[in-house]
């Protein structure tokens, strides 16, 4: 960490921070700068100090050197980290495609939704149990019925599930169904989440917050890490800016940021990222040329009717068209 | 709802919508316009069937004319909600002052606080037992043994408490010892936790989310009112954007915009919402010129040594000067 | 457009709107809502009055029907706008490569470097004699000399030349020596330089400014294409947000709803974009994914001493490979 | 300037950094910490090598830590910049009042509006004889004729007169006739313009772009200081934010970051920074309370028939009421 200070500190301002750094057992390196003094402070995790200092008399601010994050980091494990779910690898050579409706209405659709999207290529399930809704007075999900249904598409496609928790108390209780643990944007920062999820034995699925920095992503991260679970797939699903013209902005520089700066699987969501069918394939198309390993959409057989976001959601037979697109343009960049 | 056509939509294509609109037993007048035919969907909540419709062919988008809440909004309550906590009415005349330290860090420290405030002109005091924080490293509170020091800082000074409450389990053990329950910036949209909120007989403060319309703070807090807790207090603490100066950039429009659209209280958290010591006088005093109902504010009596936010807090000296300058600008305004 | 009124508006309220409305030779239809009566306005450009009544007593809000750009609409020229430049067709079925150093530094690093994008395969060649900077301490670019020096690659070259335009009164000179001239971001919304740039016989490369809606992007187009210029191509090269990992966020979405919405060719600026130069190639085959016409990407010999902009340079060998995986994804995608 | 080299940069890689700065005659502190070797370059101006030294092989990233701005910073000139416009001081105690309407329309309009302001109490007048706006098909000001009616009516009323310039070439008409040359937001950063404001003997009222850092509206007041003209007055006027429910956010916090990094007025338009009539003397009241040093704000006789604007214009009524109480709130925080 490097405190600045002002341009008319004080010795006694200087030396009273040196002080401060050294009663705290770090080491410190004084830049006597043109304008200013910039004094770093060395030794492991100097941002415990970082708000005692940034205070004291004549700091005029204070800049981290260190990333926040360790588990998450690929500074710490190089390696990709790569998994298997049923009958495929995340975060490996294969793109991954995850479909199906935005929420479990019924045992009919989800059912035929389930073998629409194997059929057209899907290597796993998406389908809300859960739904967090900003009204009250939305459809909130089907709750743990909507879990069986979930088991029963399994057990009928064979395609591993992913759906929603969205209480620290609900996580074993997902975990008996899913696969895969979703947590969504808005509970990317629900501190007891990210802990309950850390300490289940399944993969989560951690979606990026509208307004969250790529470091708070992985920050977010790191909770569900450090509380020893490893298996953690990261999604990028829009930021909020003034855009108006579509749902979200889709932040496709984050793919690349991502891969460079994690191990970690790295997907999009085009379906929430644009919140417009006919944009959804497009953008898609853009994450998996951008390098993601893979995509997470809705799919509804009749998107007219769907009970939530149906306007965002493809049919089976446009998903099929983009799941040949995906692949061929999977291969132009280096992988299968 | 208005449903806006394409330019090119055929008359099948209005004649469609129409039907849909009708077999949903919503009454439909069509505006043939200029460029393009907008259908006006008349009824009780139309926005159920909103998705349904723009997906249809020929629909360019829908429009929402109605306001997706009702118990929070003004229309349905025109009067000011007013309500007494011990000894001061929240929402009325007088504006409220609620200071504490960000968290509880140990007896002393908070004893201490609690009194240096209070002296100071406070009317509440605030203190975190549960801290939600971006790193799992950072401290995370002192949890239940915070609560208790803050139910014993009540008896001392006779100042009721304002305590975070992070999980729905925790809201019994929280309201135990609270007197108003708040849920922060980054729970805003945890609905489960509003859902349990809504539940309890404690007053509940909401702290906008960083990056939620205000429209999406009046729907988080419409699942409060819901269900059945009439008692909660609106906070604008900042919102996120590209500005770097400050930890967050206060919404002052907010403010007079909240009071227009709702009957609830409205306050405003200066201490988040810039981040700097040195800017919280300024925006507070800005906040009690555009209308707010209140401030919350952190105050910790050695700033430069509080183990979280001590960046951002006043000394009890500087909160004391912003206490009679925040009265006398409230008269200015025909406010106590 | 739809005036929508008070929950509580009277009759006369409403009646004095109707007046208003008819007064200005416009026809009414209205809506009597559920809880809200909507009133339409009929009739060519119906904003005109739109400020008139937004503040009539009892008008809650007025939602316009109607895009505010004609020229540059898709409904107005369904087919897409393609023009030819020396030796290539921009905006029809093969994606455009445009690329060279962000600022002509030297006559021998021009020359180098367009032979040197000529050779990776580039159709254009880009490069700023008018550089504008945040600082005025940097370096401003080397305004006329430097055209000539542009002039004299496409002389050895054969590659047009794309270069910045900064005033309104550069546009004649600029005009001389380019093939197209580039209104930058930061001048999207200076109208007198649209204005005279549309009196221009050039190409108008027109980027989307940093915090410009897509519509306002459309509006600036349109202020050139009323003009009489109908050659625009639209650029998108990143939007300000919250986002601190990047110089800009990638707006992709924008590249599909720019192709609904408008026939005007649009292409993708992967350098300014992004600001990294490690992120330009993903960024870049994201853009041709999305169905971007082309790229304009910075290329330098020699990035590590370029005066401008050197981290988001590629060199001229990352360059080549780039355009290489380009073709493959638009074959993917359908094009050339 | 701080070269942060990433975790595992090698010898040679620091060696070569430390060889790049020294023969561009820096000095250099090398800082070996705990996790990365962070070189510190010293001397005058190091960010002119900043760009040079990011695309090192081994170099994570760079940190400034100079401000880019000299002439505008507080630090190179503590005292408060006051100058006199006919009858007032700028910057000092006073709180100025400026107001007009948006455009001017006609004489009549002019006239008028003038003599309502300055019973009301304002300072100085306000009004657009060029108008910068989004849609060519919309009013774009009378020009000169415009600009003789505000001459006109400085005669009259005493009141001096400023007015928005939009294009280098214009600024010596407009100087003719104005007492302060406004620049406008979307101008902020057209550096020809700039360029010719730096070189006209009149004072410039300069706006901050909608998506400017603070610190790039300071580097764009140091164009204009650069170049010799020291009378600037920089204007907060709301940036775009993700919220919609107002036209733009005003950034508050901007108005006492800006009083401490700068030696210069700053005044905050709550007109354009709300959006709506009913917003503004809240926010205004807001602005005088952070500490600004006047106001400037949109008054018209009739704002239902205005031209541009409208739904944002106080009466003169309203802003009589609101000049009172602007001085009551500047009384509170120890000005006149």
């Amino acid at each position: 960490m490097m405190v600045v200070m002002n341009i008319d500190a004080t010795k006694e301002q200087i030396d009273a921070v040196i002080a401060r750094v050294e009663a705290n057992k770090f080491k410190v390196i004084v830049n006597p700068g043109e304008e200013r003094t910039v004094i770093a402070v060395v030794g492991p995790n100097p941002s415990a100090i970082r708000e005692q200092l940034m205070y004291m008399p004549g700091v005029d601010h204070t800049v981290p050197i260190s990333r926040p994050y360790k588990i998450a980091s690929r500074e710490f494990i190089p390696e990709n980290t790569v998994f298997p779910l049923d009958g495929f690898m995340i975060g490996g050579d294969e793109v991954v495609m995850i479909a199906g409706p935005c929420a479990v209405e019924s045992r009919s659709q989800l059912l035929e939704c389930a073998q629409a999207v194997k059929e057209a290529g899907a290597h796993a399930l998406r389908g809300g149990a859960f739904k967090p809704r900003s009204s009250p007075y939305s459809f909130q999900g089907m709750g743990e019925e909507g879990l069986e249904i979930l088991a029963e598409a399994r057990e009928v496609t064979g395609l591993p599930v992913f759906t929603e928790v969205i209480a620290p108390e609900q996580v074993p209780l997902v975990a008996k169904y899913a696969d895969v643990l979703q947590i969504g944007a808005r509970n990317m920062q629900n501190f007891a989440l990210l802990h309950a999820a850390g300490e289940c034995d399944k993969p989560v699925l951690l979606k990026r917050g509208p307004s969250a920095l790529i470091e708070e992503l992985l920050m977010a991260a790191e909770y569900i890490l450090s509380h020893g679970n490893r298996r953690v797939i990261l999604c990028e699903r829009g930021v909020r800016t003034f855009e108006t013209s579509t749902r979200n902005t889709t932040d496709i520089n984050a793919i690349p940021v991502l891969k460079n700066l994690t191990h970690l699987p790295v997907i999009l969501d085009p379906s929430h990222s644009t919140g417009h069918a006919d944009l959804v394939a497009p953008v898609a198309r853009a994450g998996i040329a951008a390098g993601a390993d893979g995509l997470i959409i809705e799919v509804h057989p009749n998107p007219r009717q769907a009970l939530s976001d149906g306007g965002q959601s493809l049919t089976p037979e446009k998903f099929a068209i983009l799941v040949r697109q995906a692949k061929g343009i999977a291969r132009e960049v280096g992988r299968k």
